[in-house]
């Protein structure tokens, strides 16, 4: 039998990460590597007790088909925790999603065409990439500085051509994989540039609950709630097992996005959005998202203290995030963080090559580390381990200058 | 703000079934329209039970990121159940889906282009045209006689125009709207013209489980698995809102599913996965099916009853199915079972009609009944109701013989 695929499955690949994630998924291996909150912080308890709630009380309603924008009182709990940031948003401009992940596709099917610009940060989010993929969009990567995006460039790739971008897809808080966070004047200014261009914003928030210090800026769609789609999710504040997320969209493209869902898979399961709803009710995640967050910033602050005595004089730079669950990382010069990443798994430890969240022009020095299912021990063990990996590597280097020399004078 | 919206948004439309139940869920009205199983079906304390060992054996596990393809241990049962049903099947062929929707939204994506030419059964399954409309796919029906699907019709379908159609979509048991079930003759000269013609099969079993009396012929992938999808769910055997299904595909096409769904929406519940592993593991289905299968085949039973009770001398025509949720009628010619609604729903009784289940040259005549929710009481007033409202339009219809001679003659 001979199968004809549709022309859009050639844009669609086997995920680098999970690829990366099976070599290095080995016992014995410090992985810096995966994407997942740290289990520890799942709140197994106060789940079986709201699944017991739910079972009791409206068991046979929890497990039959249900409405496809999502539970009532669960888009009434998202309304009502975003309008607390400063957002203006009704329920019933809330969909619920499998997942932010099914938000991306979703977002897709109704905003890309084949050939549709898509402008993305440098780096990106890597299931955004392959969400957007089986739509057949143009990606185009926006030039960043050090607070991001920068909007110039953005309002040069929005009106470039002879069409314009369909949509830019931005995550400003905490960024996966830069850790990166937008201050409040940049996204002024690139909110200015896309109402100037009239370009649709796709602002993906799955790790804005996160922060370590302080609350990051209020959301791009509390600026310019007619222009922007806003994605959240449960997966890092409650447990991704769970495939709970949202997208809040402009009266004018719900309906797209709604008819998209019900074709899509119907509804998202009724018996999770209920059990959710029922914690949110109850107030749980005021107290528990506290701490998730002193775990992180805790964990965050060993990397960063293990980076500052392992990595010295190595000519290595690496991100302070104010929140979330990566690091990133630039190797010296004339490393490449996929050629090394053998070494470093032989040596112990893992990460996730930095190429593969580059939609243009990838930077092979670059590299993400997740600093939150580690403990403090293993990310002292795991960085001092990496820093001899670059260590041997810039010995072997012709571009880098001699290890020795560095060390000596680091 | 003036969105852009993608071109394959043309082809997707709100449900017309969702807006016919929102006119058809009033208090008081005896709904046939629903095609949701019945709740009192629903295990609620079996399900309640699996959680509590889920959250207490897995909950970490249960409430991580999980793989794309599914749970393996539910792979597996699923693989064992239709090995036990004459399919070969390994579990590394199964990918768990977010309901068989789900599967219908990843076969379009994977098999369908803009133009392909698709072949469904006359009438068809609504849920798929929706799942396949976003690709843009252009829908032929195959026309059938009393056994189903015309085969010689199917191959003059798959081979003409310059293209061969990509796919064709079959429920062979207890179809939803007709609750027609096609024969072990039938299936096996489908399946030869198939492979004649390179079509790839694609086989819908939501309903296999609930037979009446015998269970129906072994599917189409038994036949030829190399050249089938075949598509299964828990929803009609445990409960849709769990929104658990899969798709079991050939090697060839395996993977590309498989990335579909990775970009769609990461993967399905890990917690929902493993509660459903948990009640196969232990047999529940083998126990708990046979009740619902004893139900829904008196409830049939009742209606049958009933339609011959009440439709007498009106010229109206059903089907008898043997298993399944649904029935279907075929009004007295001259009526219009969607212009009928309206003073059905007056008179208390309400039913989907036919026409939105045909993708080409629609049966104004036809109507979708479920018999699965309403009490045999239900049934009993709901049929005589209908035959009033039927009765009452024939009165009025010019094309139908005077509905008083037919009854004098009846």
């Amino acid at each position: 039998m001979n199968w004809t695929l549709a022309r859009r499955t050639q844009a669609m690949n086997p995920s680098v990460i999970r690829e990366i994630l099976k070599v290095t998924e080995k016992p014995g291996i410090i992985s810096f590597a995966g994407g997942l909150p740290a289990p520890d912080t799942f709140p197994v308890e106060a789940l079986r007790e709201a699944t017991d709630q739910v079972l009791s009380r409206d068991g046979r309603a929890a497990l039959q088909y249900a409405a496809s924008e999502g539970f009532g009182p669960l888009r009434e709990a998202v309304a009502a925790q975003l309008r607390a940031q400063g957002m203006g948003v009704d329920a019933d401009q809330v969909l619920i999603t499998s997942g932010s992940q099914q938000a991306l596709d979703l977002v897709g099917k109704v905003l890309i065409d084949a050939g549709s610009r898509v402008l993305v940060e440098s780096p990106t989010y890597l299931g955004a990439l392959q969400a957007f993929a089986p739509m057949e969009p143009s990606f185009a990567a926006v030039p960043s500085d050090a607070e991001g995006p920068d909007p110039e460039a953005l309002h040069r790739l929005a009106t470039a051509g002879t069409v314009p971008a369909r949509l830019a897809y931005l995550l400003p808080n905490f960024q996966n994989p830069s850790g990166r966070t937008l201050s409040a004047t940049r996204r002024d200014e690139l909110v200015a540039v896309a109402q100037r261009a009239g370009l649709p914003l796709v602002e993906d928030n799955p790790y804005g609950d996160l922060w370590f210090d302080a609350p990051p800026p209020p959301p791009l769609a509390a600026r310019w709630p007619e222009g922007c789609l806003y994605l959240g999710s449960f997966s890092k504040v409650l447990a991704p097992g769970l495939r709970l997320g949202y997208v809040v969209a402009p009266r004018a493209v719900f309906p797209k996005l709604l008819q998209a869902k019900q074709a899509a898979d119907l509804h998202t399961p009724g018996f999770n959005q209920r059990i959710v709803a029922r914690l949110l009710d109850d107030g749980f995640l005021e107290r528990h998202v506290p701490n998730i967050r002193a775990r992180y910033r805790a964990q965050c602050a060993a990397m960063l203290a293990a980076l500052e005595r392992e990595m010295a004089g190595l000519d290595v730079r690496w991100s302070a995030p104010e929140g979330g669950m990566f690091l990133w990382l630039r190797l010296s010069a004339g490393l490449d963080a996929t050629a090394l990443l053998p070494e470093a798994v032989r040596a112990g430890v893992a990460y996730v090559p930095g190429a593969a969240f580059f939609a243009e022009a990838p930077d092979a020095r670059t590299l993400r580390l997740s600093f939150v299912t580690a403990s403090v021990e293993q990310i002292d063990r795991g960085i001092a381990a990496l820093a001899n990996v670059v260590r041997c590597a810039r010995a072997q280097s012709p571009d880098a200058p001699a290890a020795a020399a560095l060390d000596t004078g680091g």
